[in-house]
């Protein structure tokens, strides 16, 4: 038997990486992909737009009304007293009116363009009709109740810039401004491999001193919320020769080859050997907890990450890690997870290492789960999100502290 | 001409309803889902668990390593001293040992199961070999680097409650109990009509007066987000007969119908008409900007709701009196959104209606978009949350205010 490669990985120790120096050196190992499509708007959300998206026209396209109530030309208003009108016109949403002669009204609704030699709209409440005259209780400045012609865009300008994450909002406002099809980069495919002889799958009996694969669900679950398409290498033989096969396959058909497990200091392992083999393979220790082991490399072009096998683990390393290398892959603009300020419910100390700790907001106030190993996947579970507290640092009860929602991750 | 119903929604006006009367109210009308089906993990993510689950197994299932290192017999170390053990075998991750005899260590992998007779594992780099014997250079107490069997998860205990939404980890959570397919609410069915005269779809040319139809993408893609299926009536002739007819299929085949723009006070609609033929129909006044008018009502046993037409309101009535609805239908346990308090990067006065104003974050200050009109789309598709401001409150520049990120309504 030979000696494993000691590597010791104090706390604190000179030669790791910060989470900061980590993502930078990925950052600048991952580019975007060129390839885009387009797809109809009612299967864009969650897609990153590909293009600037300009507006062919005003919006609104004309001078509408704020209101449902009656348009006119301020000069016909004396001042605040009541004045009679004749009613001339109905101008519904969708209708168009005809010029509006001096010394008249034309009934309108929300929305409908105003008619010519109109300048203001009095809304209903402030209108009464007596015989075929509205009379108006009020004074109207010119403009009033009116949204102007191109208030919200003008035709040309920029409506949403390359890079976005399409949401209902998006998506909402490409067809007010009438296009029905957006260019979105195409999907990172990501090739996901769950290593560990120890692994069974779920459905399956549990031989002794075996373990269910929990990676290989949590990891597709999480690529798909990132908007990826998962290549999944479940069915590799535990051989070297399978596993270097479908490495090679994998990587010549993905954006992204990802693994848990295995491909970590002084470890056995047929991933490691094969990316050794066929690529490069660089391991790196970054000072964080969970998740301190992380392997990155690449195969041919494509880049490689191995995400440490414990579950905690691999759920914080893949979204301060993954995450921002798949968002780079689509081209996309979206900045970092905001961190909020909130209330700890807990006393901690972090030692050398920043640490993730997953707490859940209760009124308003960070509960921590009682286990905190990286092991206890039911401390995610559980959670809505993450405290992160700096390098040898004392929190107690009390202390305003960092939090770091899951929702935001998904964004 | 008749005048038409004039009901003055003065701002703070008694019998208008706050935003949780409004809340409390429609919920108490809305049933929960009971039919549910089984899927695989794999298409799990984001469907709501329709019973508790709970785990068959121990998890961890033995004793086993938290460390690479060597399992030994604390009595065997001699307290902080060097101590020469045979070693006698080596356990990795899915193998299983055999019992240790006195005197000796075993070499251990992480999450190996711990053999018989050994009570501590030292991490390996705190032992190096020497001939066939380890030599530790430490004390170990009993325990040290062992996760101990049902340290996680004890047998028949629940692990994922019914109403969780679920996300990645609780999908992990499932698989690491050995569970392969959940059994999950049946999607709630939404149909859905955008109504108005002035509609054209994205894509055709637009005649003078219309404007393109927005809510219709934009609704769609805020159902989807909330795990829902969308029936799209979109294709409904705009005459009285085809939309009562169209409304009474869809509330057979939907568990909630949905329409935007039309329904409310004074208009005329053929959705209204057909609603008060059909079925029940109230008009509501919510204290709040945007989005005052809101309908609720039910044909036959199915819950209609009518959000307002402009495409802010759409946005953020979905999300306050929508989402809730369609959360209690899917029988989801989730909780409110947080709000985080930031600090305001504009000043603004609330007169006698709570305000959601649309913001973005920028170094933790709330920018405010500058047009807040209901119909500016821009100002949902530029911010990141909502600024929510209480009825009659005057908002400084540096004053804390209560943020509501998009991000935490898709939760």
């Amino acid at each position: 038997m030979s000696i494993p490669a000691t590597d010791p990985c104090c706390d604190g120790q000179p030669g790791m990486l910060s989470v900061e120096q980590a993502v930078g050196q990925l950052l600048a190992q991952v580019q975007a992909i060129t390839e885009s499509e387009r797809v109809e708007l009612s299967t864009a959300a969650g897609r990153v737009l590909a293009r600037d998206l300009a507006s062919p026209i005003d919006v609104p396209g004309f001078d509408n009304s704020a209101m449902d109530g009656y348009a006119l030309h301020s000069r016909d208003l004396d001042g605040a007293r009541v004045t009679g009108l004749p009613v001339s016109q109905r101008i519904t949403a969708g209708s168009v009116g005809t010029a509006l002669q001096p010394g008249s009204a034309a009934r309108i609704f929300t929305g409908a363009p105003l008619p010519e030699g109109a300048d203001t709209v009095v809304m209903q409440e402030l209108c009464r009709l007596e015989d075929d005259q509205v009379v108006i209780d009020a004074a109207a400045a010119p403009g009033t109740n009116i949204r102007p012609r191109g208030n919200d865009i003008t035709a040309g300008s920029i409506v949403l810039a390359h890079g976005t994450r399409l949401r209902a909002a998006h998506l909402g406002l490409a067809a007010s401004v009438g296009i029905g099809t957006l260019e979105v980069v195409r999907q990172p495919r990501v090739a996901v491999l769950a290593t560990g002889d120890e692994l069974v799958e779920p459905g399956r009996p549990l031989p002794p001193g075996r373990i269910y694969n929990s990676n290989r669900y949590q990891l597709q679950a999480l690529l798909q919320a990132q908007g990826c398409e998962v290549i999944d290498l479940g069915g590799v033989a535990d051989t070297f020769g399978a596993t270097r096969e479908a490495l090679q396959q994998a990587a010549a058909r993905a954006d992204m080859v990802m693994t848990t497990g295995g491909v970590s200091v002084g470890e056995e392992d047929h991933v490691k050997a094969a990316l050794e083999d066929i690529g490069e393979l660089t391991l790196w220790r970054v000072r964080m907890k969970p998740g301190k082991p992380l392997a990155f490399g690449h195969i041919g072009d494509t880049p490689f990450m191995g995400l440490p096998g414990n579950p905690v683990s691999v759920f914080v390393t893949f979204l301060l890690f993954a995450r921002p290398c798949l968002q780079t892959l689509q081209g996309c603009g979206e900045s970092e997870p905001h961190r909020y300020p909130v209330r700890s419910g807990f006393n901690y100390q972090a030692k050398g290492r920043r640490e993730y700790v997953r707490v859940r907001l209760e009124a308003e106030v960070a509960m921590k789960y009682p286990r905190q190993g990286s092991d206890v996947l039911s401390s995610v579970a559980w959670a809505d999100g993450l405290v992160e507290i700096a390098e040898d640092t004392r929190v107690h009860t009390g202390d305003m502290v960092s939090f770091l929602p899951f929702s935001e991750w998904a964004r």
